[in-house]
């Protein structure tokens, strides 16, 4: 009797190297990683609605830097180093405000710039020889905006389009740019930002950890990520039953407790996305959005250290479905934060045992090829010039 | 009129430098001594008696290594490595506990290790290519079981029985594997561990740190660790006088508030033993043990860090003694407790003192000669290839 | 018409590069001005009459540098490292004290040694082979008593007298000898010790971060440190506005929430020192001293880490006046620690804008000219062999 022919996962059969076991503690590696990725790619804020207003503005810490965002007069949104070019104080004290005037003005010693970052005058009467307000300018960063999400890249980053596994447009039915944030959960995960994305992108763990989304998903229990990862998903391709099907579980639409939608669903999804019940669209290194047909789901994950990561997930809704009185929003939030604490408790065991002397690098099997593209990328980042 | 002739102790009659006082405190000569020292000799773990069933484990960090102990199925104690070989997860998450099956389950990817650390399955459905189970072998450590107690050794450990400055059957005569814990005492110590083991090996500091005790043990009011360190010991053989002669003060059996022993002594003491009134067998880095009339003390230390120390006492008993209403434990346990927190200050205070930038290294004075054994061994550890 | 001619402050005209930015965080830079600033100049302890008595001592730490100040029986002030030549041991405990004997007894091995610092025996019964207690000399740091202030220096420091910015007799009015402590007020800043400095010695920032203390001091207001400062100062020479001419508001003779004095003023000023109403005497790295009418200020800074300081401010009145019933203590304090909160704010927030990755370094403006002559003096000190 012939052995089982070995596993092919999107072209991968063979066992793969992970990457070094200290590059998830190492404060040298988690450095170098700050440098070449995370302050070189499109990191998201948050969405456009929080700075909405001319004058309005935001601040956030990528590792050690600080990005303010401010609308300018004419609508447009602008990012700078939270920086004053005198002597390098901060020059907004707040994570979020309006500014008094159409200026920022440094709060230390009043140098004034335009929302455009330009210096417009500093707090001396004259000015010094040598002195050229045009080498002033306050430290830009690049800010995109699209379908309500604000990004920034502090320097070097690829084409915003290039910086999603699916193409831009691939959401478009749902609307993204008017849906509105029904909620948000913070948490931290005492683990490495690299340990989060491997554990998302692969579902072996699912069976044993999920047991609930296990249920909702059938492929899921059956730890696969995708309908086409299983071996014998052709010959089932004119079955019915949903084990060997992707979708949800008979009788479920969505990702909630009971499975039922929320008050309303987005009305213009092909039935393709509405049977998948969940299209991820990833953004590395710092967020996913997930479109479900009742509502869409964005996790944000911000590296506080080598060992620990933020994560913020934005619940985005219909606005007519937050004014609906039957809306249940605890039906969604309790069943996606069940996952989410699921997952967490994992990354932090896996972060536990990665110090073990012994332990150079672990395996990655056929199953976790996306995994293996994760591993691919980040080292391809590092080697970016 | 001729100088007094200096000091001889065990052949020391020069002052010797100390260690340099950066290994005091210094963060890469404490990672060095981890790796040289702590991962390479027989460490204490606690005793058998705590992993006694088939299936229970048990978890400890020495450094940042942590170690899976398991008693097998035929009773065999297998200690590893607490990592998953697949991505590197811990496999147990308790300090301590019962595995509900006779394997040992990645609680990440459910990957199965029998109890003597074989990889029994993945949670892959086939095996990849260029993947054989037996190069996933948990990471093994070395464990011995000996007298009740439990030592493992990360790699490289010299023999279990050239661990101890004494013969392994020195205490025979207590019956140590009939033992049990009578009571446990914990205590975070804000100093380097060689400070801890200075002070253990000399008792220049016992009269004016440890007045009761130097009461108790009249060679120790007198600043001498044995009686052979008395230059006058030979002239006083014959006298009767208990301050010339080692052992207790006169009525006292033991070591407790009254030096009253607790309701029972151990039956098969030689007389020599009994008027020693304390055995001590020390296992560097990591324990000594203190055989008494009545009862057995073990003291277990860890290294939290350059300067922090966990100890963890444990006093031992006859199990009878435990079962006897007349048992007294605050008068052995508030003795002993009084003599620790009295070291626990002054091994804080000098290390205080060890940063003066003047201060390149200390001076070991001849009564101080057990030190020097330690300097010696603690250099030549770090030496050993 | 001719362009307005540049700003002239104390020769310097043009714009200059602040220091490297990382020079306020790197914790390497840190260590480096410890030693070679921190450790090499004299720095302030406190007032002599808190150990005025024969055998009282205090103990301070500098960085991570433990002094031990002692009055002997003759009534000099001594200074040595908290450290015992033995093993190292800190030889007080407590911040302050009075020692019970005329010796400084080690409270590890009791070695003895006295007021001067001789060692003069140690617990060994007879002294070892090639131990010479002349070589066992406590380590010596250098102390300045002057004018009832300490000072201590660990090594290499210049001559006291160079060590301020006036001539050591320029208070001598005030009889700094004979006041005393009224108040004292410690506050722990998130910053490096240098932009403290940097805030004290410039007045750019005073009208938009100390509005009081603007309208006290007109010349503040101006955003001016000094009279001549003013360009037109010469113009005004005879004017008597006294926007023109430093001093204070109308009305107003000292630095209090009211401007008004406390119960007395000092007897002996100056006509022109009574006006200035404030003479700052400055002796980096710790510590400045004003004069005003009624009251001495001092203010010590010690670093606590690369973005930590330690500010305490010592109140100083003449005795009469605390005694006096209508003294209104209050009215000072309530005033100066507004402008040191202020103060305090503006400096931390400085410190949360400098890690910016492309602000490499900050620029300083002619007003700013005494922020250059501290980095000139902190370049030349990190220079110093």
């Amino acid at each position: 009797m012939a052995a089982n022919p070995p596993l092919e996962f999107n072209g991968l059969t063979e066992r793969v190297d992970g990457l070094p076991a200290d590059w998830y503690f190492d404060p040298a590696q988690y450095r170098c990683e700050l440098e070449k990725i995370w302050f070189r790619n499109w990191i998201y804020v948050g969405r456009s609605s929080a700075v909405a207003a001319p004058r309005s503005y935001q601040s956030i810490a990528i590792g050690d830097q600080h990005v303010l965002l401010v609308r300018d007069e004419t609508g447009i949104l602008r990012a700078f180093h939270n920086t004053c070019r005198h002597r390098g104080a901060a020059l907004c004290r707040e994570p979020a405000g309006q500014l008094r005037s159409g200026a920022i003005v440094c709060p230390y010693h009043a140098w004034v710039y335009s929302l455009q970052g330009e210096l417009l005058r500093t707090s001396s009467k004259t000015q010094p020889h040598g002195f050229d307000k045009h080498d002033f300018h306050l430290y830009r960063i690049g800010v995109v905006e699209w379908s309500g999400f604000v990004f920034v890249a502090l320097t070097g980053a690829p084409p915003f389009a290039r910086s999603f596994d699916l193409p831009l447009d691939r959401l478009d039915s749902w609307g993204l740019g008017n849906l509105v944030v029904g909620h948000v959960l913070t948490k931290t995960i005492e683990c490495n930002w690299k340990i989060f994305w491997e554990n998302y992108n692969e579902c072996l763990h699912c069976p044993g950890v999920h047991p609930q989304l296990s249920q909702l998903v059938p492929i899921f229990g059956r730890a696969l990520l995708e309908e086409r990862d299983d071996p014998k998903w052709r010959e089932h391709l004119g079955d019915d039953d949903p084990k060997y099907k992707g979708g949800l579980r008979a009788g479920a639409v969505t990702w909630s407790l009971d499975g039922q939608a929320s008050a309303a669903q987005f009305p213009g999804l092909s039935e393709a996305d509405r049977k998948a019940a969940h299209i991820y669209m990833t953004g590395l290194p710092s967020m996913f959005i997930v479109g479900h047909v009742d509502y869409v789901r964005v996790v944000r994950l911000l590296p506080l250290g080598a060992e620990r990561t933020e994560l913020r997930v934005e619940y985005l809704f219909a606005p007519e479905t937050l004014a609906d009185a039957r809306f249940d929003l605890a039906n969604i939030v309790d069943f996606t934060n069940l996952v989410m604490s699921e997952d967490a408790q994992v990354c932090e065991l896996n972060q536990q045992g990665l110090r073990a002397l012994p332990h150079v690098r672990g395996v990655v099997m056929p199953e976790e090829y996306v995994v293996k593209q994760l591993h691919d990328w980040i080292k391809a980042e590092l080697q970016r010039a």
